[in-house]
């Protein structure tokens, strides 16, 4: 089925085809791709826009000798499928499978392991400032797309190497495409030979990816150029696509925390004049498309530029409009300085809504959002909300707007907890469930978990939505009632409610047990939310196990 | 005295001036700025330079009501002086005096604060958008220095503006300098006319920013200008200074960290031929100079590029090396991802010396590094260091070098604690003195406060250096002897050795009592480093009194 592929068990192997057997190679690498991946797998796209730039890299190139890094590792199917891991590909993102990114540990062909973009430029400058101390004689190639070359740290790298001309070869994927659309005057305009010669970095002008005789030839003129070289590859994003793309997963159960969020915001967003929604390159992520329909003068994408994003929405906020920032959790690590120093230090009042908190589910440990909690509630004049489920989703994001609070909203991908019959609505916290001995103290849609795990018994269930400032009063309700408290968050240890409970616990002299369920230190792989829930220990299997000790 | 300026309370008194008077003016506010200026404050040249910039702008705009931006404010003490912050200016980072930077609770003519670089052009890019989306008519300036456009977030901002064609202009204070030697091609080659080009923002060329006049006519026609609007200013830092610079404070008892590191990494650079440095522009302020005349070859200098630092740094150590990467305390919040991302997830061999940690006393909240600990603890695979004195200090760098660990080494600016006689050397804790009754457990330089309060008591004193991971022997030790346990540390609650200590507390179901000294969570305002420590509370006096109690 596959007659040159299934040859072909390393670079080594390929480069001993023809130029001219290349064309078919693609062809089959392109059927093999798509055959082989999961049909919800969107990343793929990126993928087959390379197949050809991929091919022709690991052709000219001696690699693993020659270091290649690719930008954001899902642009990297076909390197992978090229570099040994053709009979593992099937395995891709699942649990205990190959990774949708580049990773070291998977393969000496992946030097530096990326899943945030933006970063391959960076680390290209590493490795050939490395060769150049140990005086060793290599290629160092870098890939990055369009879109990943509006993130600063790119420009910082450029900017570098282009004084330190550094023997490096950096190509631009050109595939006009962002993560939504192309953003940024320099995509836009393409005067990527202006910014070159800004840089100090010499352009190789520009050449259509999709055709690999006239890639092979450039690449390798390109082998021989002295100092610092910038060639354009004009790709189109899922090029050769014949298995078309699958819906998102639709359930009938309910709104996820993305439905609802567009919602919402359009509600809101008509009373409150002042609402401006500012996204680095996330709006349909976000579930905003019909958000920047309704409200294009109100809508930013500011393209990947986290903190760009941040600082102007902190401006707009000195302003008088009150900026919903939305970002997943991990790239929120990406602006943490423009949150504490332009935002919280001005106290200014801007909404950060952490889109991807806790597990990410198959992207992995590069995605998963399981920090924020911890980076944030040090951090003085911000409240932090992790609703459960998407009624109180919206109340929260309401009552911000309606007080044009600083605050971060943490949610989850997905769905959270079913709409439940509150005790006692509030803000800061819900019983859920009173009860017997023991109470499960939750925060966040992982609240589902004990939701199911308290149906039915005498226990008692207390969800937290906003974890800063913290409401001592249910906990010490709780620590007066019961003699067991299992506490369950989708985060690690620090800065949660695990942590804060346990204090006050030290404090109030509780002398019951506390048993705490959250993520662990160390970084989570990747695989199914429900698979990696139970492999972390804090899915509702965890739970009935505590509350039947 | 200063019979120009003494008249002039607001810039609208300016405006009433000649032109020809503006030349005097300058020559008044020149020598205003250095007589009240305190002599050991650096960072007077940066305002010297802009004297006639500074002076043009308000001239020619309506300031307030046209928006004014100085990035990194501390080059606005010009701009303060003229709006209304003249009889105030002798109060200059004082405790209780007006702030070093801009400072949007000091004054409408602060529109945007700032103590970190780089952010001026984000922060207009809010702006306008802002008026542009309230239909307003006003002018937005943002001034922004050839060393803080090597940072990322600039150039997000500028394609930004690019893109979107807003009416703003940018003017870059060219004064050939960074915080040590400028860096990157952009500032070396001064291609900015190819940048704009690439960026798609008029470039209005190049002028002498010492020549009044014709800064108010340049200024003057681009005020008419329509859409962006990007001007070179020429300036020289410390232009016109006659009172010379004074030397850094020198004391006779002992090594200041900052004397102390570039000392031992000589020593070990010596030793471990694949220890490199990289600095984010702060070699100098490292008391890196020496090494890197020593070590040229292994010694880089990024410019302020705090993220492009830490992954290259991440692609060094995956290829052999063992980078040490010096980061400000403050500064390193602009690089949370990388060291997650790039370094921490990958788990690769790199050395972070986090330096300002703590207090940094008259630079204030921008620049206090009170929440390193509270981000880094929370990250898998990082070991957290926070010696308390220079030998300890010296130790754990050798330690980290010897076993190539991923660390974070933190310490402040100055001296830490007096040599001590340790009674059980130990890299993760030291007891530096056993007593009856009560323990002080201290981690880092402010445990020479509590070295002096226990001196000459019955009380005890512990010393706890690794704070991740974290070992509970010598807690548990405490536990046991002491009813009274003091913790003290200069970081925020989060991540701390408080929140370890009352954690362990609480699963031991310790019974005595335990107060904690650290960080409020709030920002600390600016003044010295001894001023805060009491204010804070964190300072021997606190310490004495708790034992006393």
């Amino acid at each position: 089925m596959y007659p040159l592929l299934s040859n072909i068990n390393s670079p080594a192997e390929l480069r001993r085809l023809e130029v001219t057997q290349l064309p078919l190679l693609c062809e089959e690498l392109r059927q093999f791709v798509q055959e082989k991946t999961n049909t919800k797998e969107g990343h793929i796209r990126s993928s087959l826009g390379v197949t050809e730039l991929s091919v022709a890299l690991h052709y000219v190139f001696s690699t693993p000798e020659d270091i290649l890094v690719w930008d954001v590792g899902h642009q990297a199917y076909i390197h992978k499928i090229l570099t040994g891991r053709r009979d593992l590909f099937h395995t891709n993102r699942q649990l205990g499978g190959i990774s949708g990114f580049t990773k070291r540990e998977e393969s000496e062909y992946d030097p530096f392991g990326a899943g945030h973009s933006s970063t391959s430029v960076s680390a290209i400058a590493g490795f050939a400032t490395a060769a150049e101390l140990r005086q060793q004689k290599r290629h160092h190639i870098a890939v990055i797309g369009d879109g990943a070359l509006t993130a600063g740290i790119s420009f910082e790298a450029l900017n570098y190497i282009g004084e330190n001309q550094l023997d490096v070869i950096i190509i631009l994927n050109d595939n006009d495409s962002s993560i939504d659309e192309n953003r940024g005057a320099l995509a836009i305009h393409k005067r990527y030979e202006s910014l070159c010669k800004a840089l100090n970095i010499g352009y190789y002008g520009s050449i259509d990816g999709h055709h690999i005789e006239s890639l092979v030839q450039k690449i390798s003129e390109l082998k021989e150029a002295k100092g610092p070289v910038f060639l354009k590859v004009n790709t189109l994003k899922g090029k050769g696509r014949v298995i078309p793309e699958s819906n998102s997963t639709v359930r009938k159960d309910g709104k996820s925390f993305q439905q609802a969020f567009g919602e919402i915001l359009i509600e809101e967003a008509k009373k409150e004049e002042k609402l401006v929604v500012i996204s680095p390159a996330m709006l349909s992520g976000a579930g905003l498309t019909e958000f920047g329909n309704t409200f294009p003068e109100r809508t930013f994408d500011t393209g990947i530029t986290e903190q760009h994003a941040v600082t102007m929405a902190a401006a707009m906020a000195a302003d008088g409009f009150y900026p919903l920032c939305h970002l997943y959790s991990t790239f929120s690590q990406r602006a943490v300085d423009q949150i504490i120093h332009d935002v919280a230090l001005q106290d200014l009042p801007v909404l950060f809504c952490l889109d991807r908190a806790g597990i990410a589910g198959e992207d992995g440990p590069t995605h998963h959002g399981a920090f924020d909690i911890s980076l944030f509630d040090p951090i003085p004049n911000i409240a932090i909300y992790s609703p459960s489920g998407v009624e109180l989703f919206k109340t929260t994001i309401k009552t911000c707007i309606e007080k044009r609070e600083l605050a971060i909203i943490r949610y989850v991908k997905g769905w959270g907890m079913k709409k439940v019959k509150t005790l006692e609505p509030d803000i800061g916290y819900r019983w859920l469930k009173k009860g017997k001995e023991k109470v499960i103290i939750s925060t966040g849609a992982i609240g589902e978990e004990a939701r199911m795990a308290v149906a039915g018994t005498k226990y008692a269930l207390l969800d937290i939505n906003r974890i800063k400032p913290f409401d001592t009063t249910p906990v010490l309700e709780a620590f007066n009632r019961y003699s067991k408290i299992i506490t369950l968050e989708e985060n690690s240890f620090n800065g949660g409610i695990a942590q804060k409970i346990k204090i006050l616990a030290q404090e109030y002299d509780y002398r019951g047990n506390i048993y705490s369920l959250y993520l662990p230190d160390q970084f989570i792989e990747h695989g199914s939310r429900a698979s990696l829930l139970k492999k972390t220990g804090i899915d509702i299997q965890a739970i009935e196990k505590l509350l039947a000790s």
